[in-house]
């Protein structure tokens, strides 16, 4: 059979960019379901679908229904759901493929591992997507639709997810976290922040050829710590600022000395 | 004039990095100083040039003489200099241009702002060249000389210049340190990092387009306790981990609340 046409519960990043793929793949959206019917309403009209606020109200003919919502949200979503024997899957890195056992039909999970933003569209051709099946009929049939969208599809469990996502919470949040940081930084000065962005590029960069321990620079590594001090005291007045200079250069030095004994 | 000839003094990875990108651009390396022998020696035999592990044996007839060592060491060579109204540069991003006014020539500061590696060549023609001279003749001298290299050159002064490296130690060495986490927490699992790379890109790529506020996302952000509190107790057996977890969560979580307000 195969998967031809969805419903979509959600209407947030995850599911407009989701959304949009599935598209360009002739895969057909059926209906978008948001709480909100303006947003519900804005991705429908893109999506050529129809629309609703009103769980009650879904669409019964879907191949498959796609929950890409808040964390906090499907278990929630999971207890008014009016479908029978349906596949349904949600995109979460963290919530256990599990939560949807209550349902009467079969379920999974299918996590693409990127960040969303609604303002900037995102090729997923090359995004792993992490897969996990209540069974293995259901399991063939998310891997077939995942290797529609992107060359690197996988079989993940909901605790390597899990692990996965934390990754990705600093390789991605706290990782951006920093840049806003060195906006500030820079923006005081009246400085504009593109100045750092072949340092960034550079730095990224490495990490295709090189792991990440042995990309590792800087005054924390090398123990500088006349330039850790100036730092340090530059930022006397961001004591958030200083607080996190302290600990993550108080960590590389303890990671690098460990690794050298 | 201009310049057509250096001797590098340090052979480490900027003053590596920079020693090809001249030779590539017709300056002459006359020769490589480093108080390690071997490391003069290398790089010299890369350079095509003399070297020396002796500062009273540098040759007198450069054009430009280049100071890039630790800076620990900058001051100490400085004292040492054995060299007579000459130019001399120091490619620092932290030390302050007075620091070579003792000499008896003209001097300056050339600071390429990026992040260099020994065993990964860089190709600098975008990265930004921050310089500061003793004179304006000097100074139209190491504008011309960086512009042979890059398309980005900017007079920066010494106070912007070590507000500049304290932002680049945010966005890069950080930066990086977050991947070392994420690197191993993806270990643990026997997961491999590149899993990650098309998650990285997408997170730097958007920083072309949107600014770091704009493009921060994930549970902090989104002031989700629940995952919040799952991830920190997967990090109960790392708590160096946690800890960065927790402050750098706790931080997104009141600037971004700031913001609203």
């Amino acid at each position: 059979m195969g998967i031809h046409s969805v419903v979509l519960i959600g209407a947030g990043r995850v599911a407009t960019q989701l959304g949009l793929t599935l598209i360009r793949h002739q895969i057909r959206i059926l209906q978008v379901y948001s709480r909100t019917a303006s947003s519900a309403a804005s991705l429908a009209k893109v999506a050529d679908s129809d629309f609703t606020d009103d769980l009650s109200n879904l669409n019964q003919q879907a191949d498959l229904y796609i929950i890409s919502v808040t964390d906090d949200s499907i278990r929630q979503i999971i207890s008014r759901l009016n479908i029978k024997n349906k596949l349904v899957v949600h995109t979460s890195g963290s919530v256990p493929m599990e939560v949807l056992a209550p349902l009467s039909g079969s379920f999974g999970v299918f996590y693409p591992l990127n960040t969303f933003s609604k303002e900037k569209n995102i090729n997923l051709s090359a995004t792993p997507f992490c897969i996990e099946a209540s069974d293995p009929h259901t399991e063939q049939n998310l891997l077939d639709l995942a290797r529609i969208i992107s060359s690197d599809v996988r079989l993940i469990n909901s605790e390597q997810r899990a692990v996965i996502h934390l990754a990705a919470v600093f390789a991605c949040n706290f990782t951006n976290f920093m840049m806003v940081n060195a906006d500030e930084i820079l923006k005081k000065q009246g400085i504009s922040y593109e100045i750092l962005l072949p340092l960034i590029n550079e730095t990224i960069g490495k990490l295709s050829t090189i792991s990440p321990k042995e990309a590792q620079t800087g005054p924390a590594l090398r123990n500088d710590q006349e330039i850790i001090k100036k730092h340090l005291e530059m930022l006397t007045n961001e004591p958030e600022k200083q607080l996190i200079y302290q600990l993550i250069s108080e960590q590389i030095q303890t990671y690098f000395s460990k690794d050298k004994s």
